[in-house]
């Protein structure tokens, strides 16, 4: 039956401190019928990303923060299902970032056809989509890795981190990743880590990253902030570069944290610390599909999907993923 | 008469916390008779600098650290008194990294004769020497400035600072500094800088910053790390960026302090924090004496010393470098 009513999740009220499913509500709105030029997505997949934090505060930053009251936007993969607009064909995948909904009708603007053939959809999301790019982004373009060097990942069995890991491995890198828990640290090691650093055992980050790359670091991918970022400051080599992608250590402090106290080593050490974000390198979309589809051919790329039911079920999902619920992409399945 | 003993500055011991003139002695060791191929300098002006501090510690770093019961190394101009060696003739200027002390016998390996014709001899110790280069470098290319964009500067009337400024100013772009009295903000002011701040009358220096410079800055250079950071990462643009050529608000604590507390602000601005060491950039050296010469020629440039008299007086003069005694840069004259 084509969706008449699409539930959605809105944004209630801006967290304070770490989120709560209290700060979202589940709504339902009528679907029109459509207007020439109009076609109707139905949703199967849908995202969530640590970095949607960052958007339920009320300030100025390079995406505006959500609204409340309307649906929470990000990615999802959808199929459509009537089409007015000749750009589209019913049973088409789509990808759109109008975010928590069960379906929406949209003119075309900013929808992006998905080839099933090449991955499963919902892959779009994750290491095909906004997740690995940003992977790819962040490790070669501002890391700049060379063949034999040491890249550390934090968040390793992220859905960025997990691509992190095995980038880094296809080019030819040395990997020491850290996660939260054994189960993860084992996975991360199955996609060729050399080594792994369960972080919540650890007394000491900076003595067990100095034991696990015991000639030093090249590179600390940067997912969390907080103490791993010390540590790789510690141990981090002479012209080592730290491409900042997320601290997420850090995004449901009620107040701002202190920052390393040895951020002073990027003197001696002459250490370049970059932040990015992903929408300012889609200019690599081709090299990125391009890469990741050899590798994925060549057998060297997997990844690994944690998965929710139902649209009521996204709020706890994006939770989850600040208590380390997720195992590579954290994602939330439309029945 | 001919230098046949010499005073020099030993350290006496590693200082910990502010160090004091307790931590040095005054030494005389006896120069011996030239041996062929030798020649002897007598040293007319010697340089203290804050990177110096960061050599007193029995650490790991980019260069050894200073020896105990050994002359302190350092920048220093004389003159040849007397030579054996066919590349050098009495009454020519000499730079050398011998540190603090009247006089020294060379083989001639590490000496730069120095032209002062071009500038008064001292200068190479710094608008045209070490100080003068870590500006150009750290400016030009670590900082990567573009026309009209606006740079903040700390210690802006130290030796590295003031130099900072008038290439900012040359470039073209608007200049915003900062020192620790109303003395030296009048003259960074007379060398072109737009707008200064004495940072020890703001009781908030984000605020006063946002105020200097109401579009933001483009460009930190940070000499002094603490506050002065964590205000410029608040105030600074997207994509903007750090060269990070001191962070001396810490160089004497005695434990780590912790780092700015909005670092996270990397990743929405895409910032850039990068550390450099001007022994790093010495291939600059032609480009940067060429500029220099043109920037003097054009009465673009101009600079003050501190001048602190006798070799006796050189612990004095390092310390002074940590109470802001001196504008521009600190020199000792030998008499």
């Amino acid at each position: 039956m084509s969706l008449q009513k699409s539930r959605e999740i809105h944004l209630l009220r801006r967290p304070v401190g770490m989120p709560s499913v209290e700060d979202f509500e589940l709504a339902a709105i009528d679907l029109p019928p459509l207007a020439e030029g109009e076609l109707r997505v139905r949703n199967q997949w849908l995202s969530v990303d640590p970095y949607m934090r960052g958007r339920m505060y009320e300030r100025e930053s390079y995406v505006p923060p959500f609204a409340l009251g309307r649906a929470m936007e990000g990615g999802a993969i959808g199929v459509v299902e009537e089409s007015r607009n000749p750009g589209f064909t019913p049973g088409q995948h789509v990808l759109s970032m109008h975010g928590w909904r069960e379906g929406f009708i949209s003119n075309g603007m900013g929808l992006t056809p998905i080839d099933p053939a090449i991955a499963p959809p919902q892959a779009f999301l994750g290491a095909l989509g906004m997740p690995g790019l940003t992977a790819y982004a962040g490790l070669l373009r501002v890391g700049q890795p060379k063949e034999s060097e040491t890249v550390f990942v934090s968040a390793a069995a992220g859905a960025v981190g997990s691509i992190v890991v095995q980038i880094a491995k296809a080019k030819g890198c040395k990997v020491v990743g850290s996660a939260g828990d054994d189960d993860k640290c084992e996975w991360v090691r199955s996609l060729g880590a050399d080594a792994m650093i369960n972080y919540k055992k650890e007394a000491n980050l900076t003595k067990a990253l100095a034991a696990a790359a015991p000639k030093g670091i090249d590179i600390y991918f940067d997912n969390v902030g907080g103490p791993h970022l010390e540590a790789a400051l510690h141990v981090i080599r002479p012209f080592g570069r730290i491409p900042v992608c997320g601290m997420i250590s850090g995004y449901n402090d009620t107040a701002p944290a202190p920052g390393p106290a040895n951020l002073i080593m990027v003197i001696p050490k002459r250490l370049r610390i970059e932040g990015f974000i992903v929408s300012d390198h889609y200019d690599l979309m081709p090299d990125f599909l391009r890469d990741m589809g050899a590798w994925i051919a060549a057998g060297k790329l997997s990844w690994r999907e944690t998965v929710f039911e139902g649209i009521d079920k996204t709020p706890e999902a994006f939770l989850s993923l600040f208590t380390g619920a997720n195992s590579g992409k954290m994602l939330v399945k439309l029945t």
